[in-house]
């Protein structure tokens, strides 16, 4: 059982630092069954601090699953007219909305592809204006987790379910800064304010590449193209309201240059990907191109994934995430991206934001390209941030600048004032599927 | 836990004898998030039955009443439009609906009567459609129940939570006639016939009044009005095929003539009236109207019931229901009109089904109170069923017949080939109710 003041202050934390909910405003929370008391609770943050009503969206990850294995499969193909005026009508009222994200790692396991994308497709039609909103910043939104049974045991599968649970739970906790004594609010401030802090100075800095250095043999020039942003931690909405899009959240991210990355670059955690692990893998790159690969374990899957298209072989991301953030001190392995991009420095192969590069969102597909920004089918991230790893920042003109020193931010990284520049963070969509039902 | 077959078996009859599913047809369930696992069941024996989709309209009762503590007052005068969608979209097109009730009966304690008034009325206005199809059978529709935690230690408040649910759970499951080693579905359709014998008896009867009597004093004649019809067990849809409303329901039921009722009846379980219990208590009647009453517990509570309106002191149902049948001979006290209304022989004070009177659907409220078909604002059932009860039926020329001895039917009223007029029977209006969320 967790305490009832954690989950007070985990929920006020969501509705204040979250979504920042207005006086008089309404709320979406869709929930997973399963995560219904901490549904409750936000739902009763969000009407302390004012809120007007508070719808909870449902969801049962049990039932989805049967449904994809028995329902006509002509039904993938439809999306019905009442979930689509839920999200759309509130979405144009101004709501703000909130996702419990807590999904089983394997709940999908043997579904055929086609009802997925079917799904997927059907989903992303309807919901179409509302996503844009959200993409845009025009609501505020936040997407957050709490353990089900199923996610907890494949984290912990050593341990009961209830004991998987409650030690899901205290990780959770502590990696959103969720703590007995202390004002979650006020953490939240000083860790935003860090974040914006580490941004500014990249920013500002507006490095041609970073050199990535450590003792698992990692030894990699990563271009960054012209006019790049550094994003991360809160941002601001359509009207001036700050919000935080993701709980927890501990990394500034950008778009390296696709066809500039260039040396060696261990992995320091496995990947999950579509339910197979991969271990103890690195990579060649040469112009910005994957040149040669190795893998412990998994090396099939991940050859598979480099060869998924033209892309999928380059780099989409490249995020800083201090060693001494609260899930990576945990060394749990969350299996939820939410979480485990979180966990360390990582790089990703395949599709970049477009919103990471100036005027990005409004340039096509040819257009970014020439810019350096990748496109792909994929996105999958991989940590290689460690305990040793150093950072240099590379200028224009050749100069240095330590960025990153023992596996986090140097202090004069840090020392800039955070200016929070409106319209240039980018609003992590790929974080944005997991507010669909 | 609660064996899988038995589940299994419950949902095959929910679908089957409830809803009686079509192939092609859609489906919505709706389920409290506690009723989860009995829901997935029901949704799974639905694709085995050919269904189409299913979709399940999630309810959670504490966030209801967290809502009615702190949403703004207005709200409760509004209806979202999807979840009209919802329904009268399915409704529509043809789909089926099932209802898992399981209500705390003591949930919305405290909660000021004008919110649930204004939620109720706004409701009502927007269901309207959907509840017009159900009402007229143009849609097959089935409510059902599962235990919920608050409900099962209402009723076995000196069990753990844990056996409280099992006590429940094997108590709602021995009243629907789901057993191990029996074909539930054909169980019932045993029993719907046996209900379907009772009633063409009493409609080929045409009494024009019943004779209570039992060792307990009750002494009592209830006027049967020209045109009155006996309903229970299943309907027939719109579209002819057969549905069962209700499981359980152990009753056949009809209207009496408001004016009149003679003589006394004494209750014989207690009365749960708006969280208040009213034990041992009785009524005189004259000419239809209570004229007396007396009540070891809670006398305060019945006077305020009786003087609600003028209707509110004459009988708006007269219901038979076997001694011998499962609810009776279980004991429990359910505090759920879906059981407790299924548990005797009852009589209602108040509001009478217009649809129990031939034609009286179509006609207005002054010409239904001209044929003895009673009004008002309440319809509240009290238990007059026992081990002795016997009834004699009596015809328009003064001859009688015993329809009950001993608390159940005799072989006499049991021997009429069931004749299924459709048409003719009530939709059970009163329970409708328990369809919306």
């Amino acid at each position: 059982m967790i305490e009832e003041k954690l989950l007070t202050e985990y929920a006020r934390l969501v509705v204040n630092t979250g979504v920042n909910i207005a006086a008089g405003q309404d709320m979406i929370v869709s929930s997973p069954i399963e995560c219904a008391e901490l549904a409750r609770y936000i739902a009763a943050a969000a009407y302390d601090a004012g809120a007007r009503d508070v719808t909870i969206s449902w969801s049962d990850e049990r039932f989805t699953r049967l449904r994809y294995e028995k329902a006509d499969a002509a039904v993938f193909n439809e999306f019905p007219a009442w979930r689509r005026s839920l999200y759309s009508d509130a979405a144009a009222d101004g709501a703000a909305f909130v996702s419990i994200y807590s999904t089983d790692p394997d709940l999908l396991n043997g579904i055929p592809g086609e009802k997925l994308r079917n799904a997927e497709r059907s989903a992303g039609a309807a919901l179409l204006e509302y996503r844009a909103k959200l993409m845009n910043n025009e609501n505020r939104w936040c997407v957050v987790s709490a353990p089900s049974a199923a996610w907890a045991c494949k984290v912990f599968p050593d341990l009961s379910t209830e004991q998987a649970l409650d030690k899901l739970w205290r990780a959770i906790l502590s990696t959103v800064r969720v703590s007995e004594g202390k004002d979650a609010v006020k953490e939240w401030d000083k860790h935003i304010d860090f974040l914006h802090r580490a941004a500014a100075f990249m920013n500002k800095s507006s490095f041609s590449a970073l050199h990535y250095r450590n003792g698992l043999g990692t030894d990699l020039v990563v271009g960054l193209p012209e006019g790049h942003i550094w994003a991360g931690g809160s941002e601001k909405a359509a009207d001036g309201r700050m919000f935080a899009a993701n709980i927890p959240s501990e990394e500034i991210y950008t778009v390296p240059d696709r066809m500039h990355v260039d040396g060696k670059v261990e992995a320091s955690k496995p990947l999950v990907y579509n339910g197979s692990t991969i271990e103890g893998f690195g990579f060649v790159f040469k112009d910005g191109r994957v040149v040669d690969f190795h893998a412990d374990k998994g090396r099939d899957v991940l050859d598979g994934l480099l060869k998924m298209d033209d892309g999928s072989m380059r780099l989409g991301e490249a995020a800083l995430v201090p060693y001494d953030s609260p899930i990576s001190k945990s060394g749990v392995l969350f299996y939820n991206t939410l979480f485990d991009e979180n966990a360390a420095c990582h790089l990703a192969l395949g599709k970049a934001y477009p919103t990471c590069l100036k005027d990005g969102a409004e340039m096509d597909s040819v257009t970014l390209l020439k810019h350096g920004v990748n496109d792909s089918l994929i996105h999958e991230d991989f940590m290689i941030g460690t305990a040793d790893l150093k950072i240099d920042g590379i200028y224009k003109d050749g100069r240095t600048v330590p960025v990153f020193r023992d596996g986090n931010f140097t202090e004069n990284a840090l020392a800039e004032a955070p200016v929070f520049r409106h319209g240039e963070e980018a609003p992590a969509p790929l974080i944005l599927k997991q507010l669909n039902i």
